[in-house]
């Protein structure tokens, strides 16, 4: 006999299988309408090794689904083609082989038609898994849906970045979309500096809803009096720095990015270019005026640290903007805005969203850190070593991907992703 | 008052332009065929350097007729695109910048519609271009026009080899035709020597009919006795090279021959993988067992060099394949046979067509050569410099792009090319 | 007139100085001492871009005392050379170029006789300075020549990592001496575990005494509970690991490690080679039989990790290792020993000296680091990103340069330094 | 009973042998003296892979008398140390293994001294082979000890321009020697144009003498009417193709060389520098200001075709200058004349010596070419491919080493040889 409790907690457990049932059908179709603008030519090509073809992205994703839930344990699912479990594994070495990633471009077939043929095939194998699911709720089913969709998330955030660069080497600069909204002001404000006096803050995810597992797990960490800027820095601002000749001062960066800068002849941030006095900038939206009010985005660490020497301050630690960050509301300008670029801060000051901010961080494991278990453990854990902590989403990450103990992460020499500078400074 | 003679000559001329229009339309249309069986991704990717995405082929061999032709002595064209003259420049420095080679295959803009809508632009261009021609006969303009066919024609011969590379590289080895003939003979014959006495022979184009700048001007060269095999070396035969460790023995190669396999990892011919203990071979009709009886194809000029030398023979000057060829029916397995493979050779010989055979002939200029006038000059003289002759046209070439003076010509390492082995000896 | 306590201030000062100057003589004089075992020919090379020719060496750390305090303060010094400023500047632009390093081995010129030539004059011009700073002391000089002296020692632990490096490469396996003490013991002790109680502990350097500026300012830290290996992990251990293929298994490894052992084929740790079925390991020594009870030694981070991992345990923070080294004598295999190689720990333990110890720790300023002023502030501060702290010291580390608080630094790929693993573990 | 004729053909072979042994210490004198102005620093260094250290040259070309004469042949000799086989084998795979080329530097030991001792030990054994020969006259044997000259003395041209090279890339430019003699004249004379009718020539070494096996067997080659110039291009020449912006203008270029110098940045000679508005040249005498009238030298071939191309000439074929080259008297600045520097022409014309001549020829064999038997065979033949045939003689080369039918060959990119260019046109 199933008592009412019992019954209660059933129907609360299929409408929550029903909820992720309908977050589902949501998320999967944001990264088709991402996808809309595109022709069969744009979904092809991979400008840099860094990128990824945008109809690899689109297959990618529903492999994720199916390697995790639809292979081991939809009964009935059927695997449309047996080399796409290695043509679309990105780095899962104990799922197997992988195509290597600098060659993803060269993939004339599958064709774009073939893999939204995969992606329905595997949308299918789903719906017929939420049916099982909703007579027979599995937490860790659940769980991994859950992984999943937060994992086709980043990869929505990725496309916007990758379809970028792939739009700006060419010479004819096309706009992705001649839609998107134009920032209406002119102004910004000035810095406002968010004091926070030093103590012991605990650090990273509380659990109780979904996080990744490198946000975990939660534990004490010391944080000194510091001064935490409330808006990123802006075009205008990072202009005065490379008029005072700051990528030709070596004792303005360090070593390994000095190098860096002249290796690569980097004069200016990512997307922009000179037009005689004037500067232009690629953004999803095609080539437009520098506008100097906007946050400066597309730099690498080294660019956003020899800033911060140039303006006398320094950059946040990822605790020191995860202290601050708790306490304000996450509303910003995130993917749901529309307008896939930066906006100039308003009087509410600009906490989360538009850019990414570099830390000083290493992007390393907290203390007791434990990887998932099994394939999924190769998601993060990995990747532990050689890049840096980058802290608040950006307007190409969904607001509901978004948390306070949120860490993205990069090599110092990245730039395609959406990423500025928050200073800080020491009380 | 016009004479009678005058009136005919001037018919004549009419008429020539006239089979010229006709051969224009003809050979413009070969293109489009090789390309009809591609998906639009197919038309995108460049898979190494030395190949280009099929959509630039289509989009520059048109830029071909606009630049020589259209733009300088047209009076009513209009260039549809003002960045076209440069995206589809290949190398022509006098004409101004162009596209880093390297990068055509990241050009997703423009697309493959807007290619073919450039083509038919200049297809009409040309048209027009053609009618007043007809009125106005002018053997330059004609002969500029002749210049672009067989330019064109060269990029058909291109076209069928960069699909091959690009299918190759694609793990799902796509074919790109299912309807090619495949070879039904199951044998070959033994090679026959041709024998040649030594003497004084003239060498090269003797002008009255159309041939590239590098053929003229006929010369006399002294060659000595010396004997030609009239087949090319079959798979079978170069199997046995590599059963004999051929690839691990430094005293058959060539010191550049033996770092460039080395260096590479080459153990077998490109296009060449293992099944078990059968060779499979990646074809433009998909990958297919070994036939031992085809020549062995696409080698580099290092294998050919080592395999002549583990053979007890050599490898033939281009003046002997030459001299040779000028005494052999003009008939063989070209683009025309629809089968775009090499074919076992039968009891007749095999001298035309199949494959180009390597030569020992560095690619330089006949004594006397002058480049054509102009930016058309670089077409040919501005390569002759670290790259070998390979002579007799090969299973993509168009019969009727072939003479026994032409001279082709690819690096000692370049292998993508249809390019085999015909030994010679001393006698 | 001069008080009583002035005069004993002054007298102390004076001490002080003369305790400086001996000191100076000391320390230069190891520097002579580690290069009298090799040829005119052994100062001359540069295996790798990381090692620099001993003759570099030796003239560069007397540059230092050049550039720092004899050319802006020594007012009868006269440069022996104009060129030596560039020559011999290793990475300080603020001061003004320097020769590549990556060709420090093409300079024949100037002679191992002529850098001597230069270092006896650098030392005579400091012995006049010592005079002068007898009468009259100078806080922020002699602050300045302990740091050249500091600078000097590990520029001496450079040229036994160096030299080992540069004979390592040589097929004929010299031995820089013969007369290196072997270790006697052929047995070590079982881990022991020291457990660590949580808590804020206070990290860095506090003053009172010489310490790099990195090391400072001394700050809380919070650290976990955790417990750590009283030794350093032995060959006998790491061969363990290999032998259950800790090489081939991915899952093992931080995905830039997996690439790194790839792409440079390392199998083993660095100066390992096979003899049959024995190891051999190539030492200051010479080729010697690998010794199971030593620690083992030239390992990455990446190796170091992955053997961790592999262990079911963890690398330690540089905060846990410095919290544990503050509560222990300082004693241990360095320099000091003459043995220029790791040796088998005895039942104390090993907690200085013998191997630096990978931590997981980035190097990264701490808070509210501030360089040293002027040009000496290129010291440490723009090193700070990519690379990974190490503590405690190792065999070719002079003991008086050791101190709890030291921090050591290199990329995660570098194996030609001193490298151990000292494993670690949550409670 | 032994004829008088036999008796007198007995005397005559032991008086060749006593020749061959006077030859042989003269010869091997030659390269000491080269070396004796260095110090040990300068004997160990490779400044890039193309050079070797001069001690390395030393110790080869002992290595090739001890591995074709005293190992196979010398019943008493004892090799001295069981690796130099492999140490100083440069680059015969039949005989072994062989240390990388581009490591030679690396080899800090055998020192300068031991490499002496080794050559000793070689001359030791070749005395008393000596001493067999006298008594036993062998042809073959003989042979092999002329090869062996011939091949010291192209080591001490390699020895010339590697010592150049390394002295060249060291800040301080230092001298090699000091007393070199300078140019006495400024001024040369006009080109004069030597004509040759066309006709069927007989080109390659005849025999009866020393030759390599490259320069055989002589054949008939057709040679078209030509002009050659009686004297190389000079300094003045050249630089007025560079104020003509002969570095910045494609259209000159061979599309390899274009790529070449745009690639390196090369936009002068190797071993010019400015110096305000005036040009210096590094020289085996150091640093000197340009000499307008001495010929231009250090070029690769790129340079010296497009400099002919300008000039509206071009370069001659190997054939072109072997024919006049067999009609001039045999003298010229060659290294017995000790000025280690190409000279102005004098109104006699500069036929031999000063600079090898960069011919339009590739590298490749004769007509029924034939390698030596053995691992000798590897000393030419192998190298027929991608180099070019260089004519003349040089500076650097001994007047008793050169012929006219002799072929040195280098790549179209390499410069550091004493390469220079003579004109050449059609009548």
């Amino acid at each position: 006999m199933i008592t009412k409790r019992e019954s209660m907690t059933m129907l609360d457990e299929k409408t929550a299988v029903q909820q992720l049932r309908a977050r589902y059908q949501r998320v999967r179709k944001v990264s088709e309408n991402i996808c809309s603008p595109l022709n069969t030519e744009d979904y092809q090509i991979q400008s840099i090794v860094e990128t990824s073809p945008p109809k690899w992205h689109i297959a990618h994703v529903s492999w994720f689904f199916e390697t995790f839930l639809l292979k081991p344990h939809a009964t009935d699912y059927r695997p449309l083609h047996p080399q796409y479990e290695v043509l679309f594994n990105s780095y899962y070495e104990t799922i197997g082989k992988f195509h290597p990633r600098a060659k993803r471009g060269l993939l004339a077939r599958p064709s774009v038609d073939e893999i939204y043929a995969y992606r329905r095939a595997v949308d299918a194998g789903m719906e017929a898994f939420f049916n099982v699911l909703e007579q027979s709720p599995d937490a860790q089913h659940q769980s991994f849906i859950e992984l999943g969709l937060n994992h086709e998330q980043q990869h929505q955030e990725l496309l916007c970045m990758d379809i970028k660069y792939n739009f700006s080497v060419n010479p004819l600069k096309p706009a992705y979309r001649n839609d998107l909204a134009i920032s209406p002001t002119n102004h910004t404000c000035a810095i406002q500096w968010h004091e926070q006096v030093a103590g012991l803050y605990d650090i990273g995810h509380s659990g109780g809803s979904f996080s990744y597992d490198n946000e975990a797990p939660r534990h004490p960490h010391y944080v000194p009096d510091f001064r935490l800027a409330n808006r990123l820095t802006t075009n205008g601002e990072y202009l005065a720095f490379m008029e005072d000749k700051g990528y030709q001062r070596p004792e303005l960066w360090l070593a390994d990015g000095w190098h860096c800068i002249n290796q690569h002849n980097w004069q200016q941030p990512l997307y922009w270019e000179r037009d005689g006095a004037n500067w232009l900038q690629m953004t999803l939206g095609g080539l437009r005026p520098l506008h100097l009010h906007e946050p400066v985005c597309h730099i690498s660490y080294y660019e956003a640290e020899a800033y911060a020497r140039w303006a006398g301050k320094r950059l946040p630690t990822e605790a020191e903007i995860e202290v601050v960050l708790a306490g304000q509301p996450m509303t910003g300008n995130f993917f749901d805005t529309d307008s896939l670029h930066p906006q100039p801060a308003n009087a509410n000051g600009q906490w989360y969203g538009d850019l990414w901010a570099w830390t000083t961080t290493a992007y390393h494991p907290y203390p007791k850190f434990r990887p998932l278990v099994g394939s999924a453990g190769e998601y993060n854990g990995k990747f532990m070593c050689n890049q840096m902590v980058l802290r608040g989403g950006c307007c190409a990450t969904s607001l509901e991907h978004m948390r306070p103990s949120y860490r993205n992460f990069f090599y110092p020499h990245d730039r395609w992703q959406f990423s500025g500078i928050r200073l800080a400074d020491d009380c």
